[in-house]
């Protein structure tokens, strides 16, 4: 095991994921959370996604809720698309970062998009070239990459697999999605280090979910084995479709807090932070699962 | 940083720990609880204080549970002991396995028994030399170990500090105990390390709380440092003093969740352990923090 990097990068997803998993909240409110993000450091936001509103309400209002937020001009801004059709209403958008899902479990693809994993593969280059031809990028979001909620064990390899058809096709970065939460360090670490023997040139990103307790240890065992970018949302905001009344997202709050007290830099403050979670808890209108949001952070003391 | 070992023991503190930090329950549940324990395959329990009823109500009847609670013969049960005279009533109750308290931060000691932390190491070698008469073996648990809830930073040197009076005084055992949850993954490795430079014959343990969502990352840096016992609490029994409604004690199933599925054996059964969690949870009439509870194992899968 190799030793804790300098600094990472973190993702803000809580705009997006985060929201799209809570029942809809209003247009002024998703600018205004957009707003807030820069303000704590925060240098990546998944801001919105380009879909079906018949299939995701939550993202209706996507462009008007990007054609009204404040741009911070050093921070990237990324949409996901579910295809050709979601990448051209994006990059009219004004996007030039995108992400397209595609599921290593194919009864999750089916599930989700009605398709095999490799007819979902086959639609990859066609929305690379689209993208490439606006000056854009594309990333390729492995879902289920730790285990499917449908079929249970993922293996490593059908992971890399999809990775290999993606990096070949022209994907510029690659995510992995711990879609359920089923990550364990052990896992981690097969597929960083299986992911790194193969495409080290091509940036990867691990997106965890802490609906069993382990995103920190996971985050963890990655950065270890050569992983430093990472997605998280604030206040933990999206819960799990699975499990009602389970956790979903890791917590920004969660991972600025152990990882700057551990000398990682994150670049985020974490008190500016904890304030955008407690506008997000407002948001939603119930208790978001950050632990740091419910605790306060380890530096908190109590009057003797 | 090292490898993870092939086996952890784990002990059980939620009869006692979690059971004192949570409104009293009826001695019959502590009794079954106690009874329910052994079956999971966990084989060290901390059953009892014995301390005094005004001080801790939940734990007045700590004579009668002990008294009907089966003992199964492969398990090592322990009670938890805040002087002399709670050392001679847990040894008159048939404990062989004892274990005192005292903070390496003054001020959370001095809250805690009204001394200072030097008073209170005082006291060990007489508690020690009474145990060790009776054919019993004496732990001292340091609490406040990563932090202090009123002085805020403890120093690891202040901890070993603590730590080289005790063993020095006969302590026949070291448990460090985050009692706040505010470890993180660099703080436990320089506790970790400090400690084994000095005084490696000595058995360890590490009692980390997830109030701030950083204890499996704990386990897994101690691990990976040298550490093989850990506490854990039965559905995350016992809760915060210090932040309600936030975490305490990790819980035993996210713990032996994570490690089983790492390959490091922990000996338990996982769903013996849930249904234990179960009837605490019922005990207590509440929901309790365990997130593996909430969400269930990684394993469980939803029809397609």
């Amino acid at each position: 095991m190799g030793t804790w990097p300098e600094r990472v990068s973190l993702r803000e997803v809580g705009p997006r994921d985060g929201l799209q998993n809570e029942a809809p909240v209003p247009t002024d409110a998703k600018v205004r959370l957009l707003d807030l993000l820069p303000g704590t450091g925060l240098r990546r936001i998944e801001a919105v996604s380009f879909v079906h509103p018949r299939a995701i309400p939550q993202m209706a209002d996507a462009e008007e809720v990007w054609a009204r937020a404040r741009k911070h001009p050093d921070v990237r801004y990324s949409a996901l698309v579910p295809n050709l059709k979601g990448a051209q209403r994006a990059i009219a958008a004004g996007f030039t970062e995108l992400e397209m899902v595609v599921s290593a479990s194919d009864t999750h693809n089916r599930k989700n998009v009605n398709r095999s994993t490799a007819e979902s593969l086959d639609d990859i280059a066609g929305v690379v070239q689209h993208v490439h031809d606006a000056g854009g990028t594309l990333e390729v979001i492995v879902s289920t990459s730790f285990g499917c909620p449908y079929e249970g064990e993922v293996p490593t390899s059908r992971v890399l697999d999809v990775v290999r058809r993606a990096v070949a096709d022209g994907a510029d970065r690659i995510a992995f999605g711990d879609t359920t939460g089923v990550a364990t360090p052990g896992r981690v670490a097969a597929l960083v280090d299986g992911y790194l023997a193969t495409h080290a040139g091509t940036p990867f990103l691990l997106h965890f979910h802490n609906t069993r307790g382990t995103a920190l240890a996971n985050i963890l065992t990655a950065m270890e084995h050569g992983a430093t970018e990472f997605d998280a949302s604030v206040g933990g905001l999206g819960g799990c479709p699975y499990a009602p009344g389970a956790s979903g997202n890791v917590a920004t709050e969660e991972v600025v807090h152990m990882l700057e007290d551990m000398g990682v830099a994150t670049g985020v403050d974490l008190e500016a932070l904890l304030e955008v979670a407690r506008y997000a808890q407002d948001v939603v209108g119930h208790e978001l699962p950050s632990a740091v949001l419910k605790a306060g952070p380890r530096t908190v003391t109590v009057p003797a």
